[in-house]
């Protein structure tokens, strides 16, 4: 067994008796990757991994046969696999793993992950079982990185921040949509080694850029414009997520100048509240307070920040109303905006990692306000 | 109201009324894409459209206020939005979404979308109501591809295999990793305008290749190797989906002669038995039997098809114990494959769509079997 797993596997037991559940199930997805080092997609067919407190069991899968090839492969850890084929569907391999799961009374799933389809499953197969939300029992650990797991993040953030420096070092106002530009940029974090995940790189322009979940378009960028850059990518499935803002023609206007301190000052603000012992609502005060002072608060309509790690967002959110304190390897971003509708938006966003006695900024990226573009 | 939208709208109604729903829940994902014409992305945040049967109740949406800006901006259809914050939380707008969806009593939901984390909203404000599988109101629209879906569908294929032509032009035994080569296809399919999806590319090589759902990785590709790719992209959403195989080093072996021979019958008697009133299974028993007369369908461990749309995977599946007779405008994969554990796998995947009276292949790429590399 690899010894990462092995001791993931120990401590998801430990997680599972502390937080008073007998079995955790997983589909799919980030938490199933933590556990197992193994990546699958999730399709239409059910893939179910319980995983019990008790030692002296061993991880029942309810796996379709496509996937169990993939599992004998990387044989992560000693599991009974219950492979079903499309001819034969599923029930067997619930009815069997039901079986397997006799003392299970309360059943951990995975609220943001487990679909009505798996759900309905468990609910049929497992009827008399108590389910709770699962997510508790791997995001207690996947909260804290290791120096591995930071190390991937690193890499990540400077693929990101390489690509972008390409990317603006060959703009020219007028030659290239919102479209094109992202293209570009995904092109540039693929030759750098970077992973293509399903979060499409923000390349917004203009008015546009005031909706923070917006998406690239046939918008063509030109002088005058305001021009927001939000990506991503993996490295060994560690995300690192970036916005930087850019202005298009020189000189910036004055509300650019504007609005851009006070964004800047509110992403200096969250960075510097973070240390161990934080409420993560603190942070989140930290920086609203700057743009509030600055009468842009109603135009910081997010929270500040998100976890990252295998998922792109995950625990710790830095919001109002998380008083969870913030310890040692917790990785964060950091992202105040101002979004002025028909006008456009600033963001600042880092990767931050806490320290023991502080914070640092994985991304470094030049945060001070820049032309692009100007020949 | 966008006329497109407006048309889809009514026959989601239509359907609702035929298979005995009052209501329709959707989260964002493709069926509400198929709707809205909208393409939102399924974050942790609880984002609901309600659509009712009944024509006078316009749908009602719990949005993430973030999400609203986007909504409000395109604007597909009138709509009762109800949108909440990072620092409220769903809880009212669920409740006040509760109080216009009074007269539901059966609400479908996707069973293969919705998360446990909304089903659980759901029950919680609507706790009388009986939820039923709501995926067959949409599939069943989502089942026949209009002209313009089929264009989009065209445009995807002449994507993948521009892009694979130019990847395979300057391959050269030896010389690159799966992951490498992986790279420069997506790089081929973006320069093409191609759109980034979830799925990512399979470049699998010797004895990799026998696993139908493998992950391209750091092996370099050397002569003698079997070469697979199997990789997707979108145009305006629909997908290609198209696997080819090739042989590395002159001349192939005599066993991937013999295997190969089989899997491209097995392709051909697949598409020839498309046409209208042809039940799924019997397209999947055609490319079995040639396989199974090879004495291969031991090795042939998956399903012929799988529809294709604005999702890689939908209906119609093509499989044994699907009686679904097809009717034009249909659009599918025929992918019979055979898999040797320990020496590789070839798969040939079309993408077909039912004609009036027979069956075109959108997919027209080379289907001998090709030495690739070779000096």
């Amino acid at each position: 067994m690899n010894p990462m797993q092995s001791n993931r596997l120990e401590q998801v037991r430990e997680q599972l008796k502390a937080q008073k559940m007998d079995c955790l199930a997983l589909i799919p997805g980030f938490n199933m990757r933590y556990l197992t080092g193994l990546d699958f997609s999730l399709f239409e067919r059910a893939f179910i991994m319980f995983v019990q407190a008790d030692e002296a069991q061993e991880p029942v899968l309810v796996i379709p046969e496509l996937e169990a090839a993939n599992w004998r492969h990387e044989s992560p850890m000693p599991a009974h696999l219950l492979p079903w084929s499309d001819k034969t569907g599923p029930e067997d391999a619930m009815r069997q793993a039901a079986s397997m799961l006799k003392g299970v009374e309360t059943l951990g799933v995975e609220y943001l992950r487990m679909r009505v389809m798996e759900r309905e499953l468990v609910g049929r197969f497992l009827p008399g079982v108590r389910v709770v939300r699962g997510e508790p029992v791997i995001s207690h650990l996947r909260l804290h990185k290791d120096a591995a797991e930071i190390a991937c993040h690193r890499k990540a953030v400077q693929i990101c921040e390489s690509a972008l420096a390409e990317v603006l070092s060959t703009f020219l106002p007028g030659a290239e949509t919102e479209r094109q530009i992202c293209n570009r940029l995904t092109g540039a974090i693929l030759n750098r080694g970077g992973e293509v995940t399903p979060v499409e790189p923000l390349v917004l322009s203009g008015a546009n850029s005031a909706s923070p979940h917006g998406r690239s378009g046939e918008r063509r960028v030109v002088q005058g414009d305001i021009l927001l850059f939000d990506f991503v990518t993996t490295a060994g499935g560690y995300y690192a997520d970036i916005t930087r803002t850019f202005f298009v023609g020189d000189p910036p206007d004055e509300k650019m100048r504007v609005v851009y301190s006070a964004v800047k000052a509110a992403n200096e603000a969250g960075r510097a509240a973070v240390r161990p012992g934080v409420a993560c609502q603190e942070v989140d005060r930290a920086a609203r307070q700057v743009l509030t002072d600055a009468r842009l608060g109603p135009h910081f309509i997010h929270r500040t920040g998100h976890g990252l790690g295998l998922d792109v967002h995950e625990e710790p959110g830095i919001v109002e109303g998380n008083e969870m304190r913030l310890e040692e390897g917790m990785v964060f971003t950091i992202e105040p905006g101002a979004y002025l509708e028909g006008w456009g938006g600033i963001r600042i966003e880092d990767d931050v990692v806490v320290t023991r006695d502080g914070c640092e900024s994985i991304t470094t990226f030049n945060r001070e306000l820049q032309v692009v573009g100007s020949i």
